[in-house]
């Protein structure tokens, strides 16, 4: 690999294929990736660089790496991580230690949700229900909404998640293939703010997972490796591994369909009816329909919790 | 694989992973396939039962299944199989021997141009341009305006080319991902006539290459198997074998591409603006620029071998 491109004085240690780039591990940490991170804040105005912020950390990879580059990035902005405790066995307890080390060791003030003390009940309990065969969705779901409650409940600015480019490159090309351009449409950095919901911003809309992970590893931050065992044969994950392969024969491929989406959604936007916003009939939260998907989530959980007892 | 779904009554000996169909090569080859042909030539008002049409036959699979489909699917129609002589060495002389093996069996009449003898020069000519970088594009542009002149020529109410459902996926995904929508919107079944062309239509546009080749395989059709000696590294191979690979991890991925594109097109067509036409000041024909592709390449060429001599 030669030389750093950055610095020309180390040993190039990631090759950056969509870039013709190729960095020394210093270059990578200290400047190019956070770099990315600031200025895909700065380009989609996602925050002030004064502003407050709640950041959704699961233990992962992608939200240690997204701490540690938004402190790095924006030093004067106030973050507060905010952590759900899903309550699977065993990967939840190891991704709440990542957590607790990763905020110790950044010095960032961490908020602790557990589903099961809170609500009394854990995401595998939804196995017993409809939404049994679609587990990924139910937490997606469920996640968002208590995080949004909790970022509220905080007054921040802005609720950030570490979303990255190839989830967002693959969770279009999923929407789009799906034909559901209602869904499409609201693919983008920055969600607004939804009374009394804050904003949610992505500021790893353009960074790839491999560097985020490359970016994690390199500065040792606390992680978990574990991955969620209720995962397994996850469409996303099939669709992520395509690109993959997609992107290593033609490299900036994902970064292209990005573009092309971004192109794409301006003009069909006015054509795609938006559904009118209502509140929740039960828990009063912004929904697209009567009673909310969270909730109806809920519902079908404690109906069936009734059966049994 | 059972039985075959149709007749219930043969061995099925070809497995259609999309529709969860296993088919006989007798219910295959006399239903399933034509049928599909006339279904779509009839969704997309291609041409009527008793049209008079040209076909453009390379002597690959594609047009050889596509000449003997049509006549399947539509006796009254009149057919003239066009094949254009490009002068590749090897390459050129066998695809005649087939296209005329395979006009001969099925009674349909050939009419063959040749490059060389008409106009002096063999597509591998343009190596030495300009264009010589990007041959397969060239070939593309010389091939259209050759056979939309002879179908003009033959007064025959449309031209018909062999254009599978590979071939279109892969090109709206290349269009669509290098962000290029003025051409994406063009991507059609049916493109309509413009004065003194004929509407050109794809009558494959919903079929599976690999279909169009098992078609042609069971009925020993006479066609050619060499690969052009110019294709090497070709972009679109890439992109088709790529997709090839999603479709067996997904299948009907294909299919669901094509029809989120078919929702998308009407959705952005009014939005992106279309070139005016005008007529070539060269050849006369219609064109998008004062002078058209097609004479641009032919005047690369000249002045190339001006150059030369």
């Amino acid at each position: 690999m030669g030389r750093c491109k950055l610095c020309g004085k180390e040993k190039a240690e990631i090759r950056l294929a969509y870039a013709r780039l190729n960095l020394c591990r210093t270059c990578f940490t200290e400047k190019f990736f956070p770099n990315r991170v600031r200025r895909t804040v700065e380009a989609y105005k996602m925050f002030p660089a004064d502003a407050s912020v709640a950041v959704a950390v699961s233990g992962g990879k992608d939200s240690a790496a997204l701490l540690h580059s938004l402190r790095e990035a924006f030093p004067a902005v106030q973050l507060v991580a905010v952590h759900l405790d899903l309550g699977i066995p065993e990967y939840s307890e190891e991704a709440e230690r990542s957590v607790e080390a990763l905020c110790r060791s950044l010095n960032v003030k961490l908020k602790i949700y557990r589903l099961k003390s809170e609500e009394g009940f854990a995401i595998g309990d939804f196995k017993a229900t409809r939404y049994g065969s679609k587990l990924c969705s139910v937490c997606g779901v469920v996640k968002r909404r208590r995080l949004g409650r909790i970022a509220a409940e905080l007054g921040v600015d802005a609720l950030v998640t570490g979303h990255n480019l190839d989830d967002t490159v693959e969770s279009l090309m999923a929407t789009f293939t799906a034909g559901d351009f209602q869904q499409l449409v609201r693919l983008k950095p920055v969600l607004p703010a939804q009374q009394p919901l804050p904003r949610k911003v992505k500021p790893f809309y353009r960074t790839p997972e491999r560097e985020a992970f490359l970016y994690a590893e390199f500065l040792s931050l606390p992680f978990s490796r574990q991955k969620c065992p209720y995962l397994s044969g996850s469409r996303s994950l099939r669709g992520k591994r395509l690109l993959d392969l997609w992107e290593s024969e033609e490299p900036g491929f994902k970064y292209r369909v990005l573009s092309a989406f971004e192109k794409l959604i301006p003009l069909i936007e006015c054509s795609i009816p938006q559904p009118e916003y209502m509140y929740c009939k039960v828990c009063g939260l912004p929904s697209s329909q009567p009673v909310c998907a969270d909730c109806r989530r809920i519902e079908a959980l404690k109906s069936r919790n009734a059966v049994r007892t």
